[in-house]
């Protein structure tokens, strides 16, 4: 399977650079797996910012499922379930404001990894860690449990 | 207030232990948390082990929150209000198979960070970070927006 991230901006927080790290380096054996990192906004409101990043993300890809905390709540057999089958997924993570109306609009489906909110940098562990998950779930490994 | 979290084993991950830290850095000056590290049991069967590991949890605390993918889902804003005007609250976090049937039933109430299934060791993190969120919420920081 071929998977694409797309997240906005750099990984500051130390903890969670490591985190990605480590399961990056699960995945790529089991997945082609591209981060694409959007170029962050620094200027302007924030609706401003969110059109800008939103219109970057859109140039990038034209179908995919977008994380957030409004989106369809899934267990992680049933997020492998979604992902089963499936040859190409890009995924498009927001930053601590979330995306623009026109991206949130154009996805083709929206999965929530909480009701909770979370930090956007630890959305990226959690997410790669739940593409882990759901190669090991679709395979039947022991990692899922 | 006095938030003591009880949770099984040591912190094995690198960027979990650097998780633990940076949210119990943040934490500590808005309120007295305790971490409780129970003793891991490494032998017998899995039920035998969350048996052990389910007796050293109530002899520490009587009444608790469990956090469990099975509980109720919350918005950290509903998270938040469950602790509100709470003088002292103890949260159970399970290891790598959870806890026992006892401390299930034990738990004053069962709250779940996502359907999805974490690692034990993110769960800590995560549960930090929502406390952290809590008290910001609760006294109208800037944190959570």
């Amino acid at each position: 399977m071929r998977v694409r991230i797309l997240w906005t901006g750099k990984t500051r927080e130390n903890f969670a650079a490591e985190g990605i790290s480590k399961y990056l380096k699960l995945l790529r054996p089991l997945a082609a797996v591209e981060i694409v990192q959007i170029r962050e906004q620094k200027s302007g409101s924030v609706d401003d910012r969110l059109r800008k990043e939103g219109e970057r993300i859109l140039k990038q890809s034209s179908s995919y499922i977008l994380m957030d905390e409004k989106g369809r709540g899934l267990s992680s057999v049933e997020f492998a379930g979604a992902l089963k089958d499936r040859a190409q997924v890009d995924f498009v993570l927001g930053g601590p404001y979330g995306v623009s109306g026109e991206v949130r609009s154009a996805a083709s489906d929206t999965i929530s990894l909480s009701r909770m909110t979370f930090t956007h940098e630890m959305s990226r562990v959690l997410l790669l860690e739940q593409l882990y998950r759901a190669m090991d779930i679709m395979r039947g490994g022991g990692y899922h449990h």
